[in-house]
């Protein structure tokens, strides 16, 4: 039987009613489908005709497996736009989040040779590093390392322990606007310590972006490494 | 101790000297990197710094470790630009990369729910469906499934078996330019038919992409899904 007959218009129903299901609310982010067996009987169907339903759930991000434990509905992922204007407040304002940032780590330290590379500097040049985790609605779902060219920013320091923000704390130092060079992005897998801040297992995949921020003038200003939550976020590359 | 002591000095060191070897060619990419014990007695260290410097590799994506197995040295990954001219074999070409397609299926069927919204169609509206396999110097980095509207290029099916080519086929179709609209980034997790694809354990990370490609009247033209296989590649955000 092909694709447009009569099993494939079976299944294609049975996502088309677990998809209605979810939409009105009936399980919500982190509850578990009932079981194959309970679905076959439900919908009068083979126990592999409900798998191809669920599988194409599971391909489109809205329900996926654990093994051994049964079919889950995914959490709707936070889209977090990056493009040449990448703000982290206004991105998370936009999606209808409430942004926080929470401090890990903030000094002043020489650069390394990548560092260094990214800003323009000489190894060793005094960099600010400031590290932290980016919270929406009270989950985390990044973290992130931003490096700044201390020489060039002497209070940049305290102005993001007070303000907890890039795009403030340059303001007070002067810099009315940068923009985003060039993101890369590429899958990393959370080791002990980004997993405890990120709430997640160990070994889960994240989105890593690496980017450099420039100032009118193109000369670069912020080195930031982030690594996304990939079951929490998904990533709009363009701009508005 | 602090980051600018001694110590940090040693591990930094370390790691320096073991991007120099890798830079110079001493060991390729899925090289296995002498043990620790091995480097602790190189480097007259102890395997706390030894271990410091392979993480400060790993984190920056040179080196891998396998559990149990050791650490081994990470191949390059392809470098693929996504923005408003997104276009696999130039992409592949300015890497300096032979760019192939593979056929994995080429079928003409009803749209599904999320494919017919993509396209501005009504749901079960005739598509082109082509699923294969993107290739980069004979090493397959993505899996992709791109949709079209069968009633507005009734050609392209035949167009793509002879072309392996989007850009080139659409052009035979009259369609001379389109645009992405936009990306969203994700991550996923290999199943076994991906995994057998892409040449990955199944389990293994993926970047997964869906974007909307629109013509110069910002009709959409082409609905497409990609996998990128996590370890091989890189997405580099923002037009050139």
């Amino acid at each position: 039987m092909d694709e447009t007959g009569n099993q494939a218009a079976l299944w294609a129903s049975i996502r088309d009613a677990l998809e209605a299901d979810l939409a009105a609310g009936l399980y919500a982010p982190g509850d578990k489908l009932p079981s194959e067996a309970q679905l076959a009987a439900r919908f009068c169907a083979n126990r592999h005709t409900v798998r191809r339903a669920l599988a194409s759930l599971a391909e489109a991000g809205i329900v996926h497996a654990r093994r051994g434990a049964g079919v889950f509905v995914t959490a709707r992922p936070t889209r977090y736009r990056i493009g040449r204007r990448t703000r982290f407040h206004q991105n998370l304002h936009a999606a209808g989040l409430h942004p926080e940032k929470r401090h890990v780590r903030l000094e002043t330290r020489p650069a390394d040779a990548r560092e260094a590379q990214a800003l323009d500097l000489a190894p060793g040049a005094p960099v600010h590093v400031w590290e932290g985790v980016s919270i929406a609605d009270g989950t985390p779902i990044a973290l992130f390392r931003s490096v700044f060219c201390a020489a060039r920013f002497p209070a940049l320091k305290e102005a993001l322990a007070q303000t907890h923000s890039v795009t403030v704390a340059l303001a007070r130092c002067g810099l009315e606007d940068y923009t985003r060079r060039e993101t890369r992005v590429s899958v990393s897998i959370a080791d002990a310590i980004k997993a405890r801040h990120l709430m997640l297992d160990p070994g889960a995949p994240l989105l890593r972006t690496v980017g450099i921020n420039v100032d009118p003038q193109g000369r670069p200003v912020e080195y930031g490494r982030t690594w996304f939550a990939g079951e929490r976020v998904e990533l709009v590359v363009g701009d508005e």
